[in-house]
């Protein structure tokens, strides 16, 4: 190592160690989770929720007295869940135990009054399939393949399962199957159903089926008593509905590059969150971790050399159309992007990031793995990003991602108790001065 | 590296898998908890929990099958709280406002009645005996200098404010303070007081005086109330008691060696916690960890080399008698200690371990890092290793401590809200097979 770059690594060690100090003893991104989680709550798409998270965003944006703010337009799927869903199982006429549901992203309602049909049992697609038309007909079918234990990982864990949910009403509609149900995408035993998105594929609107999650403890309860009983039947009542698409925005904030100012890094997580909880940890952490970063620059006389952007992205669960908007308005303007990072997998205690790039700036960022250890940051590998930064691949641009603790995770994704309560300051804290740590690295050496 | 050296490693890996899957998909430490947590509860030493807590770890390691299981008899110090403790500030006759507050383990309880005084804000013992006697006497001292956030590793910034609790009362006895308000060592703002142990020193019975700790939040408003008014009056309420000391036990389980049944490995946490919460990160993470390294021992099959030792150690909070009639029993018998290993951090995610041992077990332990890699375990370090086992210390052992990210476990931390809720099933079990796996290494590799 030469002498020159030996100065530049001390001058990072202190840069890094104001960011940290700056988060932890000064930081904001707790105070701003706390309002958009307990002031303005859950904020599916399209809603006035979403909408008041926009002005929330574009207004404390401002406030930083960064170089621009603006809103993006972006049309967005609308899709409310209306009364709270209702279902029971009934081993005969008028013995029935209620278990708790809720109807996935995008699904079609029952009919008034719901559905009652008799249930059965898979494992997950391919097994619906062995079954065929002969058995699926008429029946609601129950997915019920947990989520694996063994993968340390549980974002692994839920790739292996997702499916079932993202897939199966499709699936079993051509079965002949009236509804769906599906054991939610949680690694604990406990009473939350958890939403997410589906889709029916190309499926016609009068082929839908409505699709619901159960609670893990609910999904465990419904299986045992199809072994004792495979007769019993399950009654669903969902009037969730689809409406035209609607005008939301992505919120930008830049501070202008001093040295190459056409060269763009993103920083963002997503504004939306599905409807249940409060959306802290999915995406509110990531939300405020994005806004801090460019706060913490602001707050220690840091002038990025290219321009920094925030970006708060709109839609991410039931679309992911601001981030295909952000990098097709990038594009259309010749915007050259060369870094994007992402914090979407909850406010927990930073572990690393993993990085969608080529092997030269990989070594660059192995490379900076020691001015983390102070941190306890060690998880540096290749692999996905994130969802809203995906649109802007390209040949020569590093897309990251944050890799919290993921231990906790699907506790709370998309579930009621994803709320302010179970997000730690200092985790939180700690993820944003380890984004800005990556961002300011990445700005002083520049993208290979 | 040799082929023997990498067949082995081969072997290590596929052990560790095991252990690693056993824990997560069939592990018993949370159910043990659940037990301990919800049936039992808060164990202060010479408690009835405490002895209920000893039978039941008896009996949960008889029904290991495991070659032995015995108590270990120990005296250990009695305190009671006695009825919850009342405390308010008084900004004039009559006008008063509530805080909460909780006996220091050990202090001395007020007049019945309690006292009233005024109360003199200091930073640290330091500032306490700048003021001298003049400033103090007749006071109530508030000990309120905050835990530092800046701190990465948590146990740090308690190491650096923990003197005010364990000393404050002494010092301030000494210059003739009536009483003592610790701010509760917690990196949080909340409503919870912190109690954890003091010691009066050589003081005569008729000098000490009586020591609580108060909320942070409520050190925060008291601090406040003090800067508008410093003629604020404290008034504080205890009937704690310390009794004569009452006979408790280690209890000890052992798988013995099969090749050298005369080399001791051991590992444990402490049964006793303090009896404002039940207990569930400090210590109860710790205790069924340890047990569930015999247990999964047993599971998979594997047959230590060395005799394992599994010790619930008794009164580590207030006394660590536990620990040192462990220690000394061993040294009468000339029981040739290897290696120890003790859980005493809460049941957080594992990032690996500290170790107190000479060099040439460190690289030893170095060796083994690539093989933790797959459950994101990086963290290797010298340093300490837990109470209970410290008496271990000789030339020639190792001893170690499980770290598990410590973000959060001062939320918790000997105060009311300690519960089982605050655990997550997958860190828990994380832990207890991070430590197996430690443990079978050394097991086959041996103490160098």
């Amino acid at each position: 190592m030469n002498c020159f770059a030996q100065n530049d690594a001390k001058k990072d060690a202190t840069i890094l160690k104001k960011l940290y100090d700056t988060s932890l003893l000064n930081g904001k991104s707790y105070a701003w989770l706390d309002y958009l989680s307990n002031q303005i709550g859950g904020r599916l798409s399209g809603s006035v929720n979403a909408q008041k998270a926009v002005e929330w965003g574009e207004k404390e944006l401002k406030e930083l007295g960064i170089d621009k703010v603006w809103l993006q337009s972006v049309m967005v799927p609308k899709w409310t869940r209306g009364v709270t869903e209702f279902a029971y199982i009934e081993t005969e006429p008028g013995r029935t135990t209620n278990v708790p549901i809720c109807a996935l992203g995008g699904s079609v309602p029952t009919p008034i009054g719901g559905i009652k049909a008799p249930i059965i049992e898979v494992k997950g697609i391919e097994d619906l399939r062995k079954l065929g038309s002969d058995q699926i007909t008429g029946k609601i079918v129950f997915f019920n393949r947990p989520m694996q234990a063994d993968l340390i990982e549980t974002f692994k864990a839920y790739g292996g399962c997702v499916d079932q949910r993202y897939s199966g009403a499709a699936e079993a509609a051509n079965f002949g199957a009236v509804g769906v149900i599906v054991r939610s995408m949680n690694l604990r035993l406990d009473d939350f159903p958890h939403t997410g998105s589906m889709s029916y594929g190309d499926l016609p609107d009068m082929d839908k089926i409505p699709a619901a999650a159960i609670s893990t403890n609910g999904a465990d309860l419904l299986s045992s008593m199809l072994t004792l009983n495979p007769k019993v039947k399950f009654h669903m009542n969902m009037n969730c509905r689809t409406w035209k698409d609607v005008e939301s925005f992505n919120v930008i904030g830049e501070i202008t590059g001093s040295e190459f100012p056409n060269e763009y890094m993103v920083v963002g997580g997503h504004l939306d969150s599905w409807d249940l909880g409060d959306g802290s940890h999915d995406d509110g952490a990531g939300i405020v971790q994005s806004m801090e970063v460019l706060r913490l620059f602001k707050e220690i006389g840091y002038k990025p050399k290219r321009s920094i952007r925030v970006v708060l992205f709109m839609n991410e669960e039931n679309g992911l159309r601001g981030g295909k908007k952000y990098a097709e308005v990038a594009k259309n303007k010749g915007e050259n992007h060369v870094f994007a990072l992402e914090s979407d997998a909850g406010g927990f205690t930073p572990r690393g990031f993993s990085f969608d790039c080529d092997d030269v700036n990989f070594e660059q960022v192995e490379s900076w793995k020691s001015l983390f250890e102070p941190y306890l940051i060690h998880y540096f590998a290749k692999g996905g990003s994130g969802a809203d930064i995906g649109p802007l691949k390209k040949d020569g641009i590093v897309l990251a991602g944050l890799r919290p603790d993921s231990q906790r995770y699907f506790d709370y994704h998309h579930a009621k108790n994803d709320t302010f309560d179970a997000v730690n300051k200092r985790e939180l804290e700690l993820g944003a001065a380890t984004m800005a740590s990556l961002v300011y690295l990445f700005d002083s050496y520049g993208v290979k």
